[in-house]
This record gives structure tokens, C-alpha cells and sequence, in this order.
């Protein structure tokens, strides 16, 4: 199988980030993505684009600048990297990023402490950049052969990396005659979807399962959302491609309540493992994990507001990706494949303007799964009423 | 053979930038020159450096640029490009940048107008930074599989590769018991040239050889230097590792005569071979090639001042790229072979003052190589009196 670089690069130029004529293009991509990267770029131009500016990411650059930098410079980061990302807003740009672990592993023997200081590339101008919506843009799957090795280990590389691409073109829905149609219908009827939980005004919603009895409250004005964005001047977009969630902001002061996550997660190149976090009073009071809990608990200390929720998500069963019971190692990829929370930075756009001092901020945002058909999400509403979400993945709203 | 990646990082950090602690350390680097990369990196965190930001270029970008971009916008480069370099000035940061051909023909289909007019990664800025003398810099050699496929084709990839370090290695003198102390020798020796060149406040330089008769006015106050570089706060670095010219900034309407190039450049990804420039009133009004001179003409044509002279250096046999009589492919190493000339933008501190407002400004800086043995090297001064400066690519002063 050839893979279907052109395919993939145009839905993700042309639908995905929805690419304007005139605009300036960021891709954040990293080694081992050249071929879709460089079809990417000539997607975008094709499409008018006034410049593709590309970014190679190496996480061998931030294995030696954890080993060797001195204790004091490891979070910072040069001006201009900021500076650049209001200015893409500000010129109304648009962005597109590749997921997809890079290097498994590379980060394994590192001090902990120190990596979860350093949490370049991200730069805390991207939230504001996101919640100001001046941007269009689209995070979507980079298929690389070490990804693939990371996922597939018993097959051959080769293999590994035409059953990762397989797949990625499954949950792309490109194995359809017509993938845009195919993506506005299931846009439609997340939409709905939000819509519906949104008119019923929840005042915390309620995770009970397997290791979970968890309450997350809502804000007065959280609002919920589901298949796709718009920027602020009405430029539609998927700022996640495949995306099969709804999401809300919570109340990061009211979440009390153990959790157990139902995947690993993938962060900062570690992989974690059996991951347990008790909340008191919105804080993450104790977490726990099998694998990499020095990393997360390092990114959670280190980080103001690393420590509280500023994203809650629900995934049914209708998605693509939770039936191919693939771990992906690729927050993209498998918070679509189940309901999930983040710690960190909130979406601005999901309350409204009366609660937004009131939602959490971070440089961090860490997504990790916490739904399963054996998770049951409950709405609960301000005079108690319970009214159940989801039961076994299905919607029952 | 395994390459002394950290001996030659090392060099280029310790004594090449001479990076300092606390420093912003700008890496432009090139997929291909990963392991390099890397130990610069490694080395310049260790050296105390604040932040390594290591750019990687796709020269395959350019390509889908250059095919694919609409006409209007191939000489655009968002803002933000120069605003991190002349950042970088202000921040009194040091600058890496690994030369060496990418992708040797990538770019030889390509339409060479479109191709002359899409100047990036490099800014016009640059210049600036480098005018301002506030970033210590270094180009150093980069070898990668690619290049050495260029250079040594009849080898095998592995043995070429082997054999593209074992020269640099030697050309960098790291051969040595003390790379440093050599290169001190050899930047006193040069440092002293250029002194004698300055004492004898030369109008002109005549170039006379097989097919080269030619005349380069110099300016009142142009100063020859050499040996190496210091910044306007007293850091010194070696911009060009190695060096082993003397050079100084001409009159740009002064140049007279015709010149053959004695080596192909390579420039823009593409190898122009057998070059020939007629020079009127300070105009090359003639550019000639065997191949390539389509790209050459372009980039002359479509950049302001391109068209004129902005740097002359001279070479002697002393030095060890030339004995080598290896064609690089890579003005940094093809042009410390060979005496050269420039066309585009010039450098500023060559000059006084009084100066500074008539020397050449373009966004392009061309290095040809003009000079070897059978090439005699005159200096005139203003009232007509012609002394030999190079005879048999030896100094006569």
C-alpha cells in the first residue's frame, strides 16, 4: 500500500483547518512526518496559501536540553515564540499540527522533575490565541514509522506502518467515497448531540465505574460543543480531525471523587500507565500510576493550574476509533476513542462571558481517557435531579 | 570510522561562536544534519546557553513553494522572521548555522525565474544582525550522506560519507593535538595580511588570468580583515569555520572587466558550473554559464543590488581546503580554497563611517571563486602604482 499522503493532506488542508486563499499556514510537524508534511505544504499552496511556515520538531533537542541545561532556564522559551503565535492570530493565519509519538521512549531515563519543567514546544500564547478563535486551524494524525513500532509491536515495521496508516485512513473516514460528506454528517449529529446537553443545564455531571465515582461540576454558563469550530469572522473548522466528542468547560473548583483512567495516556514522549487521581475541592490531590507518574506529577506541580480540570469530553460508541480497540499512544486519537478529562487550560469559547474569570488557566493541557461502556455519565442538575448521559457508550438523551 | 560529532560541535560552539553563558543560541540546520545538530545542542547547553533553538530546513519545501505558490507571493516571508533575528540582536545571542548542499538537484526542473525569487530561509535581516556586530556566529561544515554523494560519486554512500569527514576533520583541524591553538596560529597569521593589505590603502585590486581581467575599486576607507571576528561588546568568534581568506568590502561602482569562476557554486540547490561575469561601471551586464545560469541570473535580476559586488577576499596557498583540490559544492568551504568575490549585500565594518552609505545593500550575498595559482592578484594604488599582492597564490606583501 502506497500511503495516501495526497488524500490525507488535502482533507486536512481543504476541510480540517479549511485553508483560505491569502492566509499564512503554520504546520507543526516533526521528524519522521516529512512526506505528509511536505504534502501538507503543497496542499496549502495549491489552495492559495500565502505561506507554509513549517516546524521540525526534534525531541532529541529537548532530551539534551533536559540533561544538560542549567535548573534555571528549563522553562524558558525565547519571546519570538510567542510573539509569532498572536501574530498568526492577528494576521488571521491558519495552523495545522501532525500527532503522533515521535521517539516512544526517548524520555524514559530522564529526571522527571526536570522534563515535566520544560514544556516546549507548547507555548501558552496558543490558548490565547484558540479562545480569541481568530485562528483556523486543525490537529490531525502524522503516521511515522516509530509511531507505528510504538503501536503494532509484534508486527514487522513495514507492517506495523501500512496497518498504522490503515487505520488512521479508517478513522479519517477516507476509506468512504466522499470523506467531507461523510464528515459533515457525523459533525451534524455531534452538534445535536451538544446541543441537547447544553438545553438540559447540568450542574455537574457524574462518572461511576470501575475505580470512578467522580463529580465534575459545570459553570452556570458551560456550554457544550461537538463537531467542529468556527473563528470568530466564520471561517469553519476542525480543530481536531477525526474528532467524535462533545466537550464542555467545568468548574475547576468543584470536582470531588477518584478517577481511574481507561487507556494510557501519551505525554511529554512518556507513556502512562494505570493512571489513578483523586480530587478534593478541584484540586488533583493524589495521583497515582503504574508507568511515568513522576513525569505527569512533575507537569501537574510545575505548572500553575496544572492541577485542575479545565476540559470535560464524552464519546459515544458510534465513533470510529474506540472499535478498533487500538491503544494509539496519541492523545488525538484515543480521547476520540473514549470520554476523557483534562487537566489544564479551558476553552474559552465553551462559557460564557459572565464565568470567564472563573475557568481554569495553564500552560499545560494533558488530556486522559476515563470512559468505557462500564462508565455510566449522569447529569445532575442543580435541584439534584440525576438524568443519565451515557449508559454502555450510548447516548440516552 | 565513527564522525567526532562532538569534537567538531565543540569547536563550533566553544571556539567557533564561542558561546556564552546565558546565551540564546540560534541552530539553522538541515534534515540530514540531525546527529550534528544534536551535539551542538548538547554542547552549547552544557556551555551554560539559555535556550538552543534549533531550526531544521526541508529544501522539499521550497520545492512545493516554487511549483505550486501563486506568483504574488514567492518572495513573501511572514514578519515574525525578521523580527526573531533582529531579537536575537538585541538579546546580544550567538548564531550556529551548518552549511553543506541538502538535496543536490532537487531543485534543477524547477522553473528558475519562480525559483531566483524565493530567497528563503534567508532574511534580510541578517545583514543587519551581522552589520550591528551583536550576535557572535559561526558557519561551520555539516556533513550529511547527501553531500557526500555529491562530492565523492565513484565512492560508495558509506565510504563517501567517511571520506567527506575525514576532510573536514582536516580542513577544521581537528587533526590536531590543539584545534585551537592552530587556529589562533593561523587567525594571527591572517590578522596580519589583512593588516599589511589595510597599511597599504590600495584604490583597486586587479585580477589578471585565464580568462579574467578585471578591476575592483575599493572604497576610501575600505580595511581588509581577517583571522576572525568580534563582536561590538568585545566576544570574539570565528564567523567562518574555517576561514582562511582576507576580505574587504569594495566600491560597488567601481568594477570593471571580465572574470571566470575557477569552481562551480552551488547556490539555491543547484551547481553552476563554468561561470563568467562582465562587470560595466560596477554592473555585471553579463552572467554566463555552463549550467545553472538561469537560477543565477534570476537571483541577480529579481533582488535589488544583486547586480553588484559586496565582498572581495583573497586566498593563499597556505591554507588547507585548497591543496585538498576537492570541489565542495559549499560556498564555506569552496570559497576558503579559492580568492572570491560577492554579489549582493556587503559588510558594513569593512568600511568607516565616512563609507557606509555607499556600499552595496541587496537581500542576496552570491560567494564566487575567482582566484588559484595562475590567477595574479595586483593591488593599484591611487596614483597608478601597481604591487603584487598574490603571485602563485602567495603573498607578496
Amino acid at each position: 500500500m502506497r500511503p495516501p499522503l495526497e488524500g490525507l493532506a488535502d482533507l486536512i488542508v481543504s476541510f480540517g483547518a479549511n485553508v483560505q486563499e491569502g492566509q499564512i499556514v503554520d504546520v507543526g510537524s516533526a521528524l519522521g512526518k516529512e512526506d505528509l508534511t511536505r504534502a501538507i505544504t503543497a496542499s496549502a499552496y495549491k489552495r492559495g496559501a500565502k505561506f507554509v511556515d513549517v516546524h521540525y520538531w526534534d525531541p532529541h533537542l529537548k532530551r539534551e536540553r533536559v540533561q544538560h541545561a542549567a535548573a534555571d532556564v528549563l522553562e524558558f522559551v525565547p519571546p519570538w515564540y510567542g510573539e509569532r503565535t498572536l501574530q498568526l492570530g492577528d494576521e488571521r493565519g491558519a495552523a495545522i499540527s501532525l500527532s503522533g509519538p515521535i521517539e516512544p521512549r526517548l524520555f524514559d531515563d530522564l529526571d522527571q522533575e526536570r522534563l515535566g519543567r520544560d514544556v516546549f514546544p507548547r507555548v501558552k500564547e496558543w490558548t490565547t490565541v484558540i479562545n480569541a478563535r481568530t485562528v483556523n486551524w486543525c490537529v490531525a494524525p502524522g503516521p511515522s514509522a516509530k509511531w507505528a513500532e510504538l503501536v503494532f509491536p509484534d508486527l514487522e515495521p513495514e507492517a506495523a506502518l501500512e496497518r498504522l496508516w490503515e487505520q488512521v485512513v479508517h478513522v479519517c473516514r477516507l476509506d468512504v467515497a466522499d470523506p467531507v460528506a461523510a464528515w459533515r454528517e457525523r459533525s451534524r449529529s455531534l452538534g445535536s448531540v451538544a446541543d441537547r446537553l447544553s438545553q438540559r443545564h447540568f450542574d455537574a455531571i457524574h462518572f461511576e465505574g470501575p475505580g470512578t465515582d467522580l463529580t465534575v461540576g459545570l459553570l452556570p454558563t458551560s456550554e457544550w460543543s461537538g463537531g467542529g469550530d468556527e473563528t470568530a469572522d466564520g471561517i469553519p473548522h476542525m480543530a481536531n480531525l477525526p474528532t467524535e466528542e462533545v466537550f464542555t468547560t467545568p468548574d475547576p473548583e468543584r470536582v470531588e471523587g477518584m478517577v481511574r483512567a481507561t487507556k494510557p495516556l501519551y505525554t511529554q514522549g512518556r507513556i502512562i500507565d494505570g493512571l489513578t487521581v483523586r480530587f478534593e475541592h478541584g484540586h488533583a490531590v493524589q495521583v497515582e500510576a503504574e508507568s511515568g507518574v513522576e513525569t505527569l506529577r512533575a507537569m501537574i506541580e510545575q505548572n500553575e493550574g496544572g492541577d485542575r480540570l479545565g476540559e470535560l469530553a464524552l464519546v459515544d460508541r458510534e465513533g470510529r476509533i474506540g472499535p478498533l480497540e487500538t491503544v494509539f499512544y496519541d492523545t488525538l486519537l484515543d480521547e476520540n476513542a473514549a470520554s476523557h478529562l483534562a487537566l489544564g487550560s479551558a476553552y474559552e469559547t465553551a462559557v460564557g462571558e459572565a464565568d470567564r474569570g472563573r475557568l481554569n488557566r495553564s500552560t499545560i493541557h494533558i488530556d486522559f481517557m476515563v470512559g468505557s461502556p462500564q462508565v455510566d455519565v449522569t447529569g445532575v442538575t442543580s435541584d439534584g435531579e440525576r438524568m443519565p448521559v451515557l449508559r454502555d457508550s450510548t447516548w440516552q438523551i
